[in-house]
């Protein structure tokens, strides 16, 4: 994720070439604020999508899996303020029929429509609301509203997450956009609370799939607010193929260096959602070192990071580096006690698993800082994993206390 | 757990035949509030104890599973205000002291002295201080300071946690007594954070060992405050056989009756933990039934006990039962979405897996009780488990941001 070789460019998830997209305030969120966007490509293209794997899946993510599945998508539909969750057969034809209005304004398949919703779970979506957005979103599609869709998709994040890279691959200039929604319920399982990614290189359905699952897998699969996974996870990825040039499968020299660029995308979108964790004060950067394997680095990785002891004492500022050695413990990862090693915030604070003096107030200055980091290893092996997240506050507990009245 | 069978009687861990102690202010906890408690048996007895699977184990955690390796066990000491965790080759031999300085003033083996520790990690114990202490303790061993040694053990608890009980066995009365600790850093496994159990009954070291475990299960590995593994956890029993009696092996028609008493004193102990869970407003019972198998029904009911916005919805007394259908949903346990049903503090809020209307203002009701029911079916077995939890409140906020310094 070497973010050299990239330009960052303006535009968000419409920088690339062959997409519109047009925001509106379609009355479902009772603050009046924008709320429901649609991303489109020019034409019908490549597309790849991961989702939610918890066993409660929302209406659209149970619609949209099904029209990504032959790899090609048209347009992203998305609303805010309701999750269309736990609404039974009534939500999936709510899904269905977001889908067909936008297929009947922009005359395509209801199959290559994505469909994503996030808010409140439990209550029908209000269908007259949502038809109409979407109506008026289609009339208005233009390619310079990223920052109005940015802000169309948020619930409680209090800054709209989105990007755009531009590298140049064996003479051409491709570019890959991004945007995402995200604060609570954040543990995404295969899949983010909302991100929409596009590009308009050459990428057939194959490569947008495995650029896709190799970049989440090590971008938003790593974040983790609040330990808890949504019902409506979903990251897509279309290539509008704009940009011009052959074909660019896996395997491609081209391929590695696009990857890359995703996965940029992918893991800087992350940290936004990490840093706009509910209540959050502090963007926290766990990484576990000298674990046996990728997968006991990530497992004792989210133990520390899912920790509400953690938690709360990065956000009281106090370097308990005792609640790290507690959480690799717990964390069924392979572990040498004797050889366990902690830097808290950059200073060292156990070595051979044993306390060695530190200075309490090199820590403070530390830990007053916007982003943390902590560094474990576990003294076994050379595989490694890092994990974002946030700290534990009042805020936290203020703002999931009042979520729904 | 049926307590009709049983008659609750003062007197805490001291309560059963064949047992002293004392509790003392050593000096550890700088309020200058008891820390120290010793529970004796009058003479050696089959014991059985359960620990933490944390692998970053403390220091007390490895002696006593060394010391209570052959079944049986004299005393148990217990200091409060310091773990002895991670402190490496030091604190290992600072643990072996403790012992060997309750042996001498006993004059028994060291071997048969359970040590225990529970505070902060990572700081040398005070030896000086703690030797002082059990000299002391071991001076004033009397029968009737089981409320003394409640309180010893503390730390962020904000009530001393006790109970004994007394059951008429085949004409014999026996007493069943336990304390216990514990408010942070709990999520039990195999053990929890500090309990001692004690009883007259003629059980053997078999005997000990089966009941414990058994109970142990099913209570205090139900039991969730934070989903923190401490690295001190320890539950131990004593059985004196004080109140005479022919030996009571495992089958025999006498196990049974101890056995439910001993789960019993678990089991209310286990409550009295998540009721007093740092900064809880309220005791949280979580059941989910119609599992595939208990397993299922106890992952479940941990996703649903341990996700912070189920906790803090709670504490801000919202309905706000699609997060119970998102624990579920993440929890790995198998469920049928169109069969899923919850009970939200009494009110039944969604049937076939899609909401149904219900009274705000009856949630709301229920939701000011101290103690809150939340009852979810999967829809697919009739396995089922129940785990006691409490609400995320401002209160755990700043008690864990502020708790070293």
């Amino acid at each position: 994720m070497a973010a050299e070789a990239f330009t960052y460019v303006e535009g968000g998830v419409l920088a690339p070439r062959g997409f519109l997209g047009a925001a509106v305030s379609a009355g479902i969120k009772r603050s009046g604020k924008r709320d429901l966007a649609l991303i489109v490509a020019e034409e019908r293209c490549p597309a790849a999508a991961v989702f939610t794997r918890n066993a409660m899946a929302a209406a659209p993510v149970i619609v949209s899996r099904e029209n990504v599945s032959d790899g090609h998508a048209r347009a992203v539909v998305v609303n805010a303020g309701n999750a269309n969750a736990c609404t039974g057969e009534q939500g999936i034809a709510d899904a269905r029929e977001m889908a067909a209005a936008v297929a009947a304004a922009l005359g395509c398949d209801a199959a290559d429509v994505l469909v994503a919703s996030t808010g409140v779970i439990g209550v029908p979506l209000p269908m007259d609301l949502v038809t109409g957005g979407i109506a008026e979103a289609a009339e208005g599609l233009d390619v310079v509203t990223g920052d109005a869709i940015a802000e169309a998709i948020m619930t409680t994040d209090t800054f709209p997450k989105q990007l755009a890279v531009r590298l140049e691959v064996d003479g051409r200039t491709y570019t890959v956009g991004g945007v995402a929604k995200g604060s609570g319920m954040i543990r995404p399982d295969m899949a983010t609370m909302l991100a929409f990614l596009t590009t308009d290189a050459p990428l057939g359905a194959a490569a947008c799939d495995v650029a896709l699952r190799a970049s989440v897998a090590r971008t938003f699969n790593r974040v983790t607010v609040d330990s808890d996974t949504s019902t409506n996870d979903m990251c897509a990825l279309m290539a509008s193929g704009a940009a011009g040039g052959a074909p660019i499968p896996p395997g491609d020299p081209r391929f590695e260096p696009l990857a890359a660029a995703i996965e940029h995308v992918c893991g800087e979108l992350a940290k936004m959602i990490a840093r706009d964790g509910e209540g959050a004060t502090k963007l926290v950067t766990v990484t576990v070192t000298g674990a046996r394997d990728e997968a006991d680095a990530e497992r004792a990785a989210f133990a520390i990071a899912e920790s509400p002891l953690v938690k709360t004492a990065i956000f009281g500022g106090d370097a308990n580096w005792g609640r790290v050695a507690m959480a690799i413990g717990k964390s069924g990862a392979t572990l040498d006690p004797a050889r366990v090693r902690i830097v808290f915030a950059g200073v060292l604070t156990c070595e051979n698993g044993t306390a060695v003096p530190f200075s309490e107030e090199e820590a403070a200055r530390a830990l007053a800082e916007p982003e943390v980091e902590i560094v474990a290893d576990l003294g076994v092996g050379t595989a490694s994993a890092t994990v974002w997240t946030c700290d534990l506050t009042y805020e936290y507990v203020r703002i999931n206390g009042e979520y729904r009245s």
